[in-house]
């Protein structure tokens, strides 16, 4: 836990909004129930009070969601991010999804966030469905890590400007903003804030070709992160950077030394000094 | 609990195998850690020693399954059935499978039967990992729900005769028996048991057309209860047919009227009477 | 043609119930507007009368299909094999599939038999929609090479023994037939008719076992041949059999040596010497 | 024909880089091999010589999309626009789909532009293959209808500025010209070319706020026009607008009462008035 501590502690200098503890990225799936409340704690210690503290609290069941999402409250979490239940995709139509985020933000104490993540769920929500669960005054916002811009665009005409889009991935960031994403939560952001930050800054001043420089800069080596390799590499690159990644915990392997070169070759590629010095 | 043990109670006097706990309609996913076990504890209390006791024991990390397999093999269970791993999918290769599959075997005292559910995983293990997998000494074989029966017969010509196939779904029984399976494990067999019995013993006879005529009948009912409204109207059905259903755990809704009476009216189509005097 | 028509001599001493022109593997949709009438025309002279002689008509309109429907019955067709629609997938609804095989079938003056085949065209019509279709009296079954026995067991219930199901791959013809299946349109009948007929004559006669045996040992070649190298491989290996395969048209591409040899020990390992002597 | 002709003179007075014929709205499949040479030849004699024009000429096999390419090339198209083949699946590999559109490009005496098109094909071209494809010096660029922004700024990245990227709908236009691309060919066009031609220029401009605000006003009608009800709601509003629709040709079905008078509120909500006074 002490590493958790050292890595937000590296990045508390950058002017990032804040922190998400518990993502896909963070393993919830992977940690027992009470390893799950250790991080949690822990992040809360490292956390400045002026940085949101958002923690992953997405279960199977709604009342183990229900349970986890008062449990991060209690600990000092600002925002809980839910993803969807997906083991019985067949029954997740629109009406139990629904039904499942009313109950939880029912029973929350803070705002809740919708997550969204077909890669990994194998279901992804139309927009009709998120404009639904939007309607409850505790639900706040929407993290979409499908990329699918389109219907981004649609929920955000549909949801409306307090509704809040944030990007889940940094390879469509720039597009995402573009039809009203407000911000963006990326894992890459653990490797590069300041480009990240960058990024989002480009589109606000209107820097559009340098934006899409810096974007297209980005694409490959968060696809490589994120989609091919995964969790291993994002540990990998922490590593290499300075930070601490250790192993990601089984059934997911490392990376192999092959592997590595070419994660080194990308993150050089991507001007990694600029953070690294 | 006293539930399970009258359920446990209404089926033993069929001339079933045994029984699996905590399988995908046993909720494995929605139980906290302490439900699980004692589920696994008041089935063990119920099954007389002359049935099988199969527990379902796959969670998403190698450590968490290890760990519930040995719990399992502790309370007295008699093998393991362990779904794979699939919230990271773009990871879980054949290489990442295997691994895991071995990890668990290796340090499990019970015997391992792999078990495929495309359906609600969103993954579809391949005949070749499932050979590869079942190289293991303690692996024994598999359960699988996804109705491909080409790559079952494919699997039994790779894995010979000594590796269980089990049928995971009545939809397919008979024609997976037909490619080398040598049982099934099947929601229905919780609603319908002697109708199971009887299409396996008129498979081994090689009554084939009377295999067939009640092959098709059951169809429409398992697709209805396992594919289309699921666990809650598995529920629904014991409790029309005498035995405790409950309500299923939310996200999962309760059927509503017009689906009980549609439900209803398959059961007496299938001839229940025989099952439910 | 002459290749077309020594082909067929070479199939004619064989107890086949016919042939199929002009089907996936066939190549339809690779032809001119010319080149398939003359297909026909070759095949409908090589074909003795005791053997029945289906054409693939499915076309991407109503118009060009009843069209060319129309053409394989005046050439002396006896039944058209009608693969659906599928390049505007969103609108292929069972509405838009019922009413363009209502049209074919009233237009046309030889019975319509459905083809689904999920692998090529993206659409799996399910079991409503073909029961909606079989409605139709001059619909006469269903060749399905998607291989979900249950939804053929379904089929089957839903639309009676008048409805004739014909498995369309061999991977899948024995559990085919024991859901209601009354034959199969097999690309390896090419290669291996014997084989073919005597697995249907096994499970007429009972003989579970040894059907078994011989299904298992049919799946890894069909495998290879329909799925895995498709078109080209049987051309392929109708050449090393004896028969005229030739070169598939582009974009398929020819095997390369390591697939050839390959080819050559699956024939091999399949008993090919007992077809060709 | 004298519709064609009257509905491109309709639109030569907006500032449109020209037009595409034979397209997926122009129901390249459902014609006959004579009627797409007409379709050419009208629209050449109706396209000013100021505007591009530009062929659909993808079939399934090479040999026929060359021969249409040429056709295509001889009546005085410009550029050919080349869906990949798509009904053998399996086979369509990246070195197949390399090969076929090199084989191609060598034979054209116009350039090639490469179109991917998932919701049709079922296949999803990726970047490296898009970027193999893009090094013949004839193949100047794509038309992506699939809208996965990250891959299109993968693919700019890939394969330089030189190489032209295409937004194939207006439900991305905006976040596909961020990240590189450099125009559309959007079915809307028919309809509001005005407002597409705006979108353009705001982006150009930096108006990424406004931009914003067109780009998800278009989103609900193009989600509903290409994705919802496809072709015959494209004509039923080009009738709507004073140009000629008609219908489409079968198997898609014509909208009923309901779906007109819904796509009557969407065309009105749209501001149509400005297109249409």
């Amino acid at each position: 836990m002490r590493m958790i501590r050292e890595n937000i502690n590296f990045l508390n200098p950058f002017e990032l909004t804040g922190y998400l503890m518990l993502g896909s990225n963070g393993e919830l799936v992977m940690l027992s129930e009470k390893e799950r409340i250790t991080v949690l704690e822990t992040a809360r210690a490292a956390i400045p009070k002026g940085k949101l503290f958002m923690a992953g609290t997405g279960c199977q069941s709604t009342r183990e969601t229900i349970e986890l999402t008062g449990k991060a409250a209690e600990v000092g979490a600002d925002v809980a991010l839910v993803l969807n239940p997906s083991y019985y995709k067949n029954a997740m139509n629109q009406t139990a999804l629904v039904n499942h985020y009313k109950r939880v933000a029912d029973a929350s104490s803070i705002p809740v966030v919708i997550y969204n993540m077909p890669a990994n769920t194998g279901i992804d929500m139309d927009a009709e469905t998120i404009h639904e669960i939007s309607r409850h005054p505790n639900i706040i916002g929407l993290k979409d890590s499908g990329g699918n811009v389109t219907k981004l665009g649609a929920i955000h005409r549909m949801c409306g400007e307090d509704f809040r889009i944030i990007a889940g991935g940094a390879g469509f960031f720039l597009p995402a903003l573009t039809v009203g994403a407000t911000g963006g939560i990326l894992a890459l952001a653990n490797l590069l804030p300041q480009m990240c930050i960058d990024l989002h800054r480009m589109f606000l001043d209107g820097e559009m070709e340098q934006a899409k420089q810096l974007q297209i800069k980005l694409i490959p080596l968060n696809s490589t992160i994120t989609r091919k390799w995964g969790i291993p590499a994002l540990k990998e690159a922490m590593d290499m950077l300075g930070m601490y990644g250790g192993p990601a915990r089984e059934p997911l392997l490392p990376l192999d030394q092959k592997q590595k070169n070419e994660l080194k070759r990308l993150l050089a590629e991507a001007g990694i000094l600029k953070f690294n010095p």
